[in-house]
């Protein structure tokens, strides 16, 4: 496998599964009150526009990851809606 | 300017602006316990590797925003340290 596909797939796996730490962090608290609402919309909708573009530039790397990104987004604001 | 780039500059723009809420919402409460302090990090470096991995296929849409992206993320690791 190409050195540059491997770099961006250690990329992408690194932003997405960051989210899992505070999905889990809130899990466990309870609380999301820190968390700002609009960091995620935008964060979303910016990962929205990254899977067109990367569609667009057909990069297989950038179309992967930003899915799966944005479900997790939509998860955390999801929780900040059931512990505000 | 190529439809493509504009895309790509409006989705970086969401993705690394998004943070700027963030940060504010912690200057304003001067709380940050909620926040995931391993979601920062394995964000900043992830954002590290896209820089790479932009350069490396000489897409300037991804050179052009992780270093800053990186940055405020620097920003709001700073400022969980300061607001725990």
């Amino acid at each position: 496998m190409d050195s540059v596909i491997i770099l961006g797939l250690a990329a992408g796996a690194l932003t997405t599964g960051s989210t899992i730490p505070q999905i889990l962090k809130i899990l466990k608290t309870k609380s999301a009150g820190d968390i700002s609402t609009l960091f995620f919309l935008f964060m979303g909708c910016g990962m929205l526009l990254w899977l067109i573009y990367g569609i667009l530039r057909s990069d297989i790397i950038i179309i992967l990851w930003n899915p799966l990104s944005l479900s997790l987004c939509l998860i955390i604001l999801g929780l900040k809606r059931v512990y505000p």
